[in-house]
């Protein structure tokens, strides 16, 4: 199938991501229903005219009418749909995702799902520290980016239609990475850095510093407001690689400690130096 | 001394923090000197009217004539500056400065200081990424923190006089704290997440990365864009509640590293609990 705009696409799961989605497909054109579990959610969003239809079961209608599938669930459930649904899936549909984490669920969806139907994995890399479909906005798309991670199973068109996905949602960079870099990359960019930003809520009762504090300790700290739901389940099914991501961060922290215990001005200065020459690779 | 605006105030350092108060200041209708090191700073900021008049050399004419003195200096020139050129000082002047580390600084320079004048110390919790007086700004004081740190030396009045200019440079919030009190909160605030945004970036050389990352890691490395020079003083001179700090926080980093070893998900949601309540307290 190629995007054009007589196309049904079905999103299952309307959260946050689920329902940025439907608002800029249906801005496109697009006819959008979604699965929901709550049937407030469903209400709300046809409500808003943030989708044209909408159940809070997988109504044989809305899931054998669409040529297309979003699936915006947590990893978990999102595999347990795939088991107990995908009779129902029209032949020849598309399918996709936006879960953070790949290898866990790429191969094992892939392995299971009947073969008239074809599974392209993606991760849209937007996102923000509040869920739900109240809250879900497709703005957050631009600028952001999408990676689409194929395995050996994937045809070139699913690859292609995957990417022209990203392209008319928003995103700003698309690229292409194998599951296994996807999580090696996102255990250090985001996973790593969550877990930076909670240690340092955590490790002490700060609250009485908040009169002090100044624009870097909000940075940082701004993703320590995490749906511990969520993160904790993405942290655990990318364990290995965090664990590695985490040792490394640690154990050039205590190096840095070290040398601010040894009073060594010129190994300090020599840290700063490098940090200051790669950040510089980052700005945008 | 009040702020009459036709005092004279002279500024010892100007780089980027001595160059924001210079204009401010002008711009509040003071005559405004400053001392710099280089002769092509002083050219610079007499031709952009940041200083009215200025000196590669502690000219009496411009020391003595002042009823203030603003320190803008790294912590172990500005010791030197006060031992070797006190006896210029006017009768009655002020001195303050601007200096992020406190306790190695406040009760030297009141120790060595001549009875008829007064060091109160303050710390404005401003900056930028970038240093020299050519990136000077005094918009970076609107909404930021300033903290006086007096000691049982300091008159009230001059605790009221410090404040005062606090608030005419155009700062949000007013505070008092001990110098002991302020590097606590300065170790962790400040000087941890530098390290921390440091150490982000010399683990591993992420360069490839760029590509992929998003506004999280972005935020979270921006100071990872250091002055090394000013830094690692500023560090070594904090050194006892830093290393305090960073054996907090590698110790909190390593519990929440356990539990994912561990797969304990219900550890890991209660620490994302706790971040998230605690991190309410910090937004503005």
């Amino acid at each position: 199938m190629k995007w054009i705009s007589d196309s049904n696409i079905l999103i299952v799961g309307l959260g946050l991501m689920g329902g940025s989605y439907a608002r800029a497909l249906k801005r496109l054109g697009y006819r959008v229903s979604a699965l929901a579990r709550r049937p407030e959610t469903v209400e709300y969003a046809i409500g808003q005219g943030i989708i044209d239809a909408g159940s809070t079961f997988p109504d044989p209608e809305l899931v054998c009418g669409a040529d297309a599938v979003i699936f915006a669930l947590y990893p978990g459930v999102f595999k347990n749909w795939v088991r107990d649904n995908q009779y129902l899936l029209k032949p020849g549909a598309m399918l996709t995702d936006v879960t953070g984490v790949k290898r866990c669920i790429v191969y094992d969806i892939q392995e299971m799902l009947r073969p008239d139907v074809e599974f392209i994995a993606a991760h849209p890399m937007a996102g923000r520290e509040v869920s739900g479909v109240e809250n879900s906005d497709d703005r957050i798309f631009q600028g952001a980016n999408y990676i689409v991670t194929p395995t050996e199973k994937n045809t070139p068109e699913a690859v292609e239609w995957c990417k022209s996905l990203g392209r008319i949602l928003g995103f700003r960079r698309i690229s292409v990475l194998s599951p296994e870099e996807h999580d090696q990359m996102i255990g250090f960019l985001s996973q790593l850095t969550h877990c930076i930003a909670v240690a340092l809520m955590t490790c002490t009762d700060n609250r009485h510093l908040a009169d002090y504090t100044g624009d870097s300790f909000r940075d940082l700290t701004r993703i320590a407001r995490i749906n511990d739901a969520m993160w904790s389940e993405l942290f655990l099914l990318n364990q290995d690689e965090l664990l590695r991501q985490m040792d490394g961060f640690i154990g050039e922290l205590g190096a840095l400690r070290e040398l601010l215990a040894a009073g060594d001005a010129e190994g300090l200065r020599e840290k700063m130096r490098l940090s200051t020459a790669r950040r510089a690779y980052f700005d945008k």
